[in-house]
């Protein structure tokens, strides 16, 4: 029985998140249903990264079995061909034969997210819905520094959706860089996983720091809160991408 | 009476192009109903290049006049806070008043081009409609050689489109650049002026010669031979971008 792992990119906004739901069209069944296109088996694709509605992947990664052998392009090439009909917002960018331990959720070792803000006054036209707009002008290297605080291993409860699902609020946060690339202000964060929502949460929080509201204390205040009500506001799915996935 | 100068930002896709149409949506009809809408002034937006429909721009430059005095922030202001009904798709960068003698389209002493071609066998997804996909490897470097070819002045009737108004077909190429970066092949165009469909009709023209159909002399043949059916395939619009006018 062959194991495929799939890398993914997309383009998050006409879809309810990655993962499938009855009565919504997701990432995951649109590429489910490609597979069973050229193969005629129904699969069930398990990713690294369940993305909310509107978060976009340029690296998410994939795994699938089928019950016949096919060539690596042979899987790539007619799951893009298939997935035409999603007006290419989905693109197959590798497509290979793993071994049978191989699970693209589990054996992840770290998860890398980069969160775009667009800061300037006026709004962003041509990448609109790429980028959160935040017209105040963002210190990023406040951001940077008050990031820091948030590093290491911490109960996260503050930043955490209050629909997550992971049994604990303890995770290990390995990177949390604020850098700026001329108009845009971006956020990386790394880890081995990460609570649901958490990103989009320490974002929402830096922000507070970079419009200079909040400094580096009250960042450290709201994590040792571990209360959701300490938490800034949630930044927008469409400013996220799930950009890497290491195994 | 004052003259206003604006430089502006767009996406092109949902626009019938830069240029008032009867019955169609264009960039200057929804600039010029937003400068009514603050000023209560009906006036005539002038733009430094007449961009065709679904053609993106990051550097437009245009000039109306008003009967009354402004401050300049306030003309920018005004006009974005009147062009949210657009969906964020515009966007005025900086606003000034200029002297009487300043005129958006006559005083340009070069207008700069940006040419995408987003060259990888996968779709684009996240950036689709802001880069002409290319499936084909493309040879950056035999592009760029070609291209040389038609720097200076040239006769351009082959890279003309049938539709173009100017009265000579006669213009002056002072740069034609083709390179990578990444995913992306990027052609920059610079001209005092250019001709109608002229910067997408070389593309085109460029395209072939990278994917190995075409070699430089073939271009020189296209160019000498004065004749539309001479040319590559156009271009699509949505690849290209009004990026800088110089005064």
């Amino acid at each position: 029985m062959p194991r495929f792992r799939i890398d993914i990119e997309y383009d998050g906004r006409p879809y309810f998140g990655w993962q499938r739901q009855a009565g919504q069209h997701s990432v995951q069944e649109a590429i489910e249903t490609a597979i069973a296109g050229f193969s005629g088996e129904t699969v069930t694709l398990f990713g690294a990264g369940r993305t909310d509605t509107g978060v976009h992947a340029t690296g998410q990664v994939a795994h699938f079995d089928l019950s016949r052998e096919w060539p690596d392009h042979t899987v790539q090439n007619a799951i893009n061909a298939l997935l035409v009909k999603e007006d290419e917002r989905i693109a197959i960018l590798a497509a290979q034969e793993v071994p049978d331990d191989f699970n693209s959720r589990f054996s992840a070792k770290a998860r890398h997210y980069l969160y775009r803000i667009h800061n300037r006054r006026p709004p962003l036209t041509v990448g609109f819905g790429q980028a959160w707009h935040v017209s105040a002008p963002l210190d990023h290297a406040a951001m940077h520094e008050a990031a820091k605080r948030l590093l290491g291993t911490h109960d996260f409860t503050t930043f955490r959706a209050a629909q997550c699902q992971a049994k604990s609020p303890i995770k290990t946060l390995d990177r949390l860089d604020v850098s700026r690339d001329g108009e845009f202000v971006e956020v990386r964060a790394s880890a081995r996983s990460f609570l649901h929502n958490q990103v989009r949460s320490l974002v929402g929080t830096l922000k507070r720091v970079g419009e200079g509201g909040w400094d580096a204390d009250d960042v450290t205040r709201a994590l040792e809160a571990r209360d959701r009500k300490a938490c800034g506001p949630v930044a927008p799915p469409y400013g996220l991408y799930l950009i890497k996935v290491d195994y």
